[in-house]
This record gives structure tokens, sequence and C-alpha cells, in this order.
């Protein structure tokens, strides 16, 4: 032992974990987009440069993914919550039951499965499943209660800050605040799903005649105001680094950005050069969204730049679902926004659960290096407490993913490319049912991705490497891969206990996928 | 410098300063009740029990009072938001000319006297005042900028956490969020003056036909639970404090609570002990809310106490004005609810000024002391940042309050008893007219206090020693201490262009008091 590690082990015991450890303990900051399609940036993830690639100018993604590894084959859950309770859970919401969005209205589940007055399926009766979230503590009906990632981050000494958009857990219930999940502070967060208005001018939201429990809180300084939500979001996340920064505090900032949801309306600072270009209002509204969000990328890297933290400051960027392709506010052609991919938001094809996400580690990741192997939202959960050194940790749940941090930093992964992701989504979206959209099952494993639709009970088979499109089901040709996935893919479900849908007709829970075959 | 010096000396480098010092620095707790009178509590503050006092069941604050100093001569300003931006600037409110309560909506300043369909009074029209607050930034209009007393606390290390209610300022600037004050964490703190519901029930106001501008944000986990408002916000302070009591670091908490503001609702937990001992439902619902506040109190200090940081926590408890005098819903008589004091809030006769405060500084304070010296709300300013150990800082303002650490700790006091206070309300406080409320400035030095009527342009001396109840106005048998008064009054109203109303009948600003003798 040498002279100033004695020294500072003297001091040790007078003085904090977080301050000691934070020469080592590199900052994290998630930012997360909401609805966000693969293809919805100039950031190209796919193995060439897509139409829609070119329609979108956010340089400062672009700048993130030529200094980080961009993750080609990232995915997350079909819709938000689902996503966001398995990034604070680790676990697949297949497994946590989770598989829906949270409501907002106590006692009362949010999705349209449940509501008397849908047009409802047919065929089909949704299951019960934990609509009331996660939750932190035991005996919470309808919940799942986990260990959440930021608690373990906050116990080792890290400065865990929320802004913007929750959407965890139902109203009513501790997971309804951030500071139940291990978040010291937070900006806005809450059940919400959506923003109720972008705008300042509108008080975003908090009007008379526009409020709902939709609108976002604690903006009030940037009421009456041109300040748009995404621009008020990252000046409140900036804000809130000014006292672990000058204290030595390591952070993480959850940046969970409402844009770019709906509503789909004209961000002013950016419009004009979308309908420039020819698209239409509609297009040209959501990507002036995309570019905002895109400014506030660029503000916080700048940011990390003139505080003179950015070489210890780690930059996550992922979207909660793929592109919303069931929305005329979007503008261009429904079920076709996230071309080449296969329908959009809500779906098991890809448009609905392909995202983009990157990842910059300075020191650690390589500039501009591609990841292939799959990889899923609650991967995050084992990689951030990863990243934090954060080792050993004791978890209520099952935690399903795995410590990208090898693949990211090395590219020698410990992940099996072959690994199999699961995605679900027993549920009827929307008051009227989509048939491409609602219920079903999906899983990728390798090349290969099978299909379960729980309406026709059907079995689909695509290889994603041929068919990135999953035009071309390949089932009747592939019997024995099918049957292969279709007994891994039953065996999760059965093992999960996972909500599954049940016939209209006789009340039975519908086969799993190994009983079709 | 001996070895452990040295080596503290030796780390200090790569260590925060906030850790660093957090041996020596105190937490502060400062508990800020809404509304509450100085008899509203079985806290003897005078030099009798009133009969008041005895229906009140609040053991907490009585706990606080044997443990700690009371301040039997604390006074506040009229209203709400001149109080607390004297808190956060340290000016007199006639210097800083935020004279009345802060608007919720941009651009629309809220008092009465601006209201386009009030009755108006005959004789006066309102001056121009400060009706945004205060502001941390040059600039934004009808604000007075300040460096805002938390600002000090967090550049010094302090961990600064704002729970409950805000209203430093309007809606539509800088003050509105207690993030752009110094606070690091906010929890429900904005522009609102008052609760729109204190029930969980009701999400606190958070309901399609409940909702307002006032509705208490950031508690969506209690929506539907039978949680009290003040239950909520003291369960979210005690969450707030785990990580700085983790990481060793001095935390602020400014716990500002709601109650017990109208709406005058009975507390469930406590009302029937009330409706038992013969009080009408108003003064029983009232009673409620008061020993809701008490429990509050009670459950920080057994928090403190639990953790282990008691022995170094400071509190400091305060009301923010008198208690209503001039709301039927607290039952009994208009305008007698302060007995003996005259009048209540809004009024600058004693019972819209006199509050309740007391100081607990373990090991410094002793037990049971009373100090008898007058103080005033603004002398917190520099008495909390004295207390942090933060000398020599730099205000963009004028601070008018001045330390009462000596006065609390050994009562041999560096505060002259006869210094002048002054209390300030040239506006009309309700869309009608209030004879004894509107339009009032009142000055208190040593037993005297002057009281000038602006409508009448009358000034009354009363003697407080004698007669506290301010129904014997001395003023024609005292000329010459009248005139004396009325001198140092009016030097102070000009030397801080102190808003001054002006007369309808031809436009002019009243005289100063020493313009009438």
């Amino acid at each position: 032992m040498n002279y100033l590690t004695k020294t500072l082990s003297g001091a040790a015991m007078l003085l904090p974990a977080a301050a000691l450890a934070q020469q080592q303990k590199p900052n994290i900051i998630f930012f997360l987009v909401d609805d966000m399609g693969w293809l919805d940036s100039s950031v190209q993830y796919g193995d060439r440069m897509y139409p829609l690639n070119h329609r979108y100018h956010t340089p400062n993604m672009q700048k993130l993914a030529e200094k980080g590894t961009i993750l080609c084959n990232a995915y997350a859950c079909p819709v938000s919550s689902p996503t966001r309770t398995s990034l604070m859970s680790g676990m697949n919401a297949a497994h946590s039951g989770i598989t829906d969005f949270t409501t907002a209205v106590p006692g009362v589940p949010s999705d349209a499965s449940h509501e008397p007055d849908a047009l409802k399926d047919d065929v089909l009766i949704h299951p019960d499943w934990n609509w009331n979230g996660i939750s932190p503590s035991a005996g919470v009906p309808h919940t799942v209660q986990v260990t959440p990632m930021t608690q373990l981050l906050k116990d080792d000494g890290y400065y865990t800050i929320h802004v913007g958009k929750g959407h965890w857990a139902a109203a009513g219930t501790p997971a309804a605040s951030p500071y139940n999940l291990g978040f010291c502070v937070n900006v806005a967060g809450q059940v919400a799903g959506k923003p109720q208005s972008y705008y300042g001018e509108e008080n975003y939201g908090n009007t008379k005649d526009k409020w709902s429990t939709f609108s976002t809180m604690n903006l009030t300084e940037y009421y009456g105001t041109n300040t748009h939500l995404t621009e008020a979001l990252t000046l409140e996340a900036l804000k809130t680094l000014d006292y672990p920064i000058k204290n030595n505090l390591p952070f993480y900032l959850y940046m969970a950005h409402h844009g770019v949801h709906t509503p789909i309306t004209p961000d002013p600072r950016f419009v004009q050069r979308y309908l420039d270009a020819g698209l239409d209002n509609g297009q040209a509204n959501y990507a002036s969204l995309v570019e905002g969000v895109d400014k506030s990328l660029g503000d916080i890297m700048n940011f990390l730049d003139k505080k003179g933290i950015a070489d210890n400051t780690i930059i996550i960027f992922l979207a909660d679902n793929g592109g919303n392709s069931e929305n005329k506010s979007k503008g261009g052609i429904l079920h076709t926004q996230n071309e080449p991919l296969r329908e959009g938001k809500a779906s098991c094809y890809e448009g609905g659960i392909k995202v983009p996400m990157m990842v910059y580690w300075p020191g650690k990741t390589s500039a501009g290096a591609r990841v292939n192997t799959p990889v899923i939202a609650e991967d995050l959960y084992p990689t951030i407490l990863d990243m934090a050194g954060i080792k050993d940790y004791k978890t209520i749940q099952d935690v399903d993913g795995l410590s990208l941090v090898n693949l990211i930093t090395d590219g020698s992964s410990d992940i099996d490319p072959d690994r199999e992701l699961v995605f679900h989504f027993p549920h009827q979206w929307k008051p009227y049912p989509l048939e491409d959209i609602d219920y079903m099952t999906s899983m990728r494993k390798g090349d290969w991705k099978i299909v379960y639709r729980h309406r026709t009970q059907k079995l689909e088979l695509y290889n994603l490497k041929k068919d990135i499109s999953e035009r071309n089901d390949v089932a009747s040709s592939n019997k024995k891969k099918l049957k292969e996935m279709a007994t891994i893919l039953s065996d999760k479900l059965r093992k999960w206990n996972s909500p599954m849908p049940s016939l209209r007709n006789n009340g039975k829970q519908i086969p799993y996928p190994d009983e079709l075959i």
C-alpha cells in the first residue's frame, strides 16, 4: 500500500462513498426518444441507406453515431410501458406481464382491449396482465415487484435524475412517482404516456380546455412562452446536472423525451426545411419533431464538452418502440411509414420493435463501430449496472437481459448472436381491430423470426437476412426450423406464465405455438 | 498541523467540498405552514394562553417548543408571496415591491386590485408592483432580481430540496420553477397559491371537473388513495432525504405545506376530536388541518431521530402570514378568528402579520427559551446562511434582514428590540372592499405601532405592550411618537420606492405618512 492509497483510506472513513468513487465511476446519460422509428434519422442502422434516412436532418445523432457504436439490430417492445419497465426491471415484457401501456387512471386499465365501448375482436378476449406496471414494493395488484435499476444506481452513490416521460406504472401505485424508483430528482415524470401539447403557448396542455392527466407537469416557468416541450425538457435536464457536477457526484440522467410521440404538430423552429423539401404537412411536422430531439442531443453533448466532463460520460441513445404507422397526422400512407420494415408501433413485425440504438462510451467504444448481434431493451438493465461497476447486486425479479458491455466496447461478444428475443402483444391496440398489429407474438433468433398471429392461430416464419420486410413467409418450406422456433418460444411463454388471450367462442386460452404444429 | 489534518488536506484536493465540510455543516429544515394564525396551536406565543390556544391538539409543535426557542414576536407579510419572496431575497416586501400574491397566469396580475370585474374601492387606484415576483435573472418585467438564498446554499454544497408550495413568481417567469432558484430537487412546487383539493381521492384536484392551475402536481402515486395532501407531501419529503443522508451531504429541506390554506375541508384522520369538543364544522375542519400539519412535524422529527441525524439538524418553524379571518368555511365569526389579535390575513393589523415561529438548533438553542425581540421573515435569509456557515456572500439585491443566530442561540442579542419592521399592503385583497384589511401600511418599532389607512389617509398609533388588540388608538395623545414613527416609515417607503396607491379623483399618489402630520 503506497502513501496515497493510505491517505485516501484514512480519509475514506469520514467521506461519502459516492465522492470517493467518483474518479472511477462514469456518468451515464440515457437518451430515450418516444415512438421514433428505426429509419427516422440520417443515421444508417441498416445495411444501406433507405429513402427515409434521407428525409431527416439529424446532424447530432450522426455525430454520436460517428463517435460511438451503432447497434444495428436493437429491439424494444412494440409499445411504450413494456419497454420502459423492461429498462427498469431487466425483464422481458412477456415475463413481467406488462405487455401494453399502463394506465393513467387508478383502477382502470388503459389498453383498448379493456375499453368497454371499443369495437372488439370477433375471435379473441384479452388476457389479464400487469396493467399497473412495475412496483418497488409488494402487494400492489396487477404489478410485478422489481428492484429498479435506478435504485441500485442510487444506492451505489449515483445522483439519479429523471426528466420527461415516466409511464412505468398506473396512477395510484408507488411507481407512478420516479422518487419511489430510486431517482433523486424528478422533472415532469409521471404516469402520462404522451404530452397533451408540445407548446409553451398552450402551457403544454395545462389550460382549461386542453388539460388532461396527460398534461406534462413541472414546466410552469415556460407557460405562455414559445419554448417547445423538447427544448424545455432539455433545459431542465442541464440544470439538474449542476449539483452533481459541482460536487463530483457521478450522475445517471434518464432523459426521456416525449418527442416524437403524438400529437404530431409542427416544431416551428425546424418545420420549414421539410415543407421546402416537398413533404406533406404531417411528414414535415413529424420530421420537425425529430429534428427538435436531435437538437436536444446536440445541446447535451455541447454541455458535456463545456463542463469538461464529456470524457467521463456515457451516452446511450434508444427509442422505446417502432415508429407509429397508424396515425394519419404523421402524413404519408398508413402502415408504410417504416419501410422497408413491415408495420409499426404495437406490431410484433419489425416496424414495431426494431429501434435506433447507439452507445458512446469515451475511451471504451470505437468510433463508428457497428454491432450486428441482436440486442433488446431489457439488456440495458445489467448493461448500465455493469457500466457503473456495480457487481453482485441483488434483485427481487429474475433478470432476463444480459450485459452488453463487452459487445459494445470490443465487439468480442459474450452475447450469442443466436440468442432468442421475444416480443409479445396479446392485446387490441386501438378501439378498433388492426390486422397486422393486434394480438401477436414474435421471436427473433439469429436470422430467423417466428410470428404467431393469435387471431388466426397461424405461425409465420421469416428469414430476416434475406427478407427484412417480412413479406415472404417461409413457414411451409422450413418445417423443422419452424418447429424448433415454436418450441423455444412456447417454452418461454409457459415458463414466464405470459398473459395469453382466450377464444371468444369457448373461453379457452389460445394454444401455445408448439401446439399448432 | 497534526497528522489527521494533513491526511484530510491531502485527500481534499480529490474530494467534493460538500462532503469534506459535512462534519461541520448542520442540516436545515424549514417547516413553513400556510395561513396558520399565531393562536392556532397549543404553543403559547403570547404572554398567556388564550382561549384559541386551548382549541388545538398540536403535541408535536409543543414538543418542538419545549426543545427549542420560541420567537414570541415574529412577523411575516400579510399575504403569502411577499413573505415567501422575503425568505428567498432577504428583502422587505415594501422594498422588493412584491406586496401581494403573484399570479398563476402569465401576464395577468392575480391580486383583486387588478381584477376588471371586482367591486373597486371608491377612493383608491392600486399602484404598479412586482406582480411577477422574484427572478434569478435580469430583464423579467414586474420582477425584482435577486440572488436566492437557496442558490447560495446549493453553491456551498447543500443538497437543497423543495417540497410543497412555491408561490414566488408568476407562471412564464424563471422563478416559477424551484430549479431556477438553487433547488436540486423539487416535489410539487410551482406557482400555485393554494391546493385545489386536499384529497387523494380527488387526485388533489387533478380531475376533469376540479382541475385548475392551482392543482398540486407530482403526487400521482397517491391518486385514488385516501392519502391527505399534508401526509403525501411529508412522505415525499422524507424520501428525498435518502440520498443526502446516505452520502453525507448537508441538506436544506424547504417543507412548505399547503395546509392550512383554504379549501377548509376536514382531514378525516383528526376532525372527530374537534366535533366532539363542540366546535362548529368549519372550526373543526380547520383544526383538523392544523393537526395534520402537526403530525407532519412529528413524523419529520421521528425520522431524524431514526436516521440518527437529529443532533445535527436545525428545524425552523414558521407561518407565512396571519390566520385567515375572511373566509366563512373556517366557521366561527368572521374577523374575530385571531383574537385577541385584530383582523387576519392580508391586514397590517397584528392578526394579519403576527405568526408562530420556533427554532430548534440542537446544542445551540436552549430548551424552552423565549425571545421577545420582534423579528421578521426577511431575517431568515441571513439567518439561514449564517447557520450554514456561509460568509461574505454576494447578492444582487440589498438585504434588509438581519441574522438572528445570536438572538436565537444565546439571547444576548445584536438585534435592536426597537428596530422598525414594515408591513405594506397597497392593494384590495378580495373582489370586494374590506375595511380593516385593504390598503394599509404599518410599522412596529419596539412596543409602538403606527398604522396608515390609505383610504382615509389617517394615521393610528398603538402601544402593543398595553394593547395587543389594537383597539385603543393613542395617536392624538402621542403626537411626538406619532411623528417620529411617521417619519421613519415615510423615509423607508421613499428610500425603497415602495408601490403606493393613487387617488381616484385626481390620479395623484397618496401622501406619505409624514405629509399627514
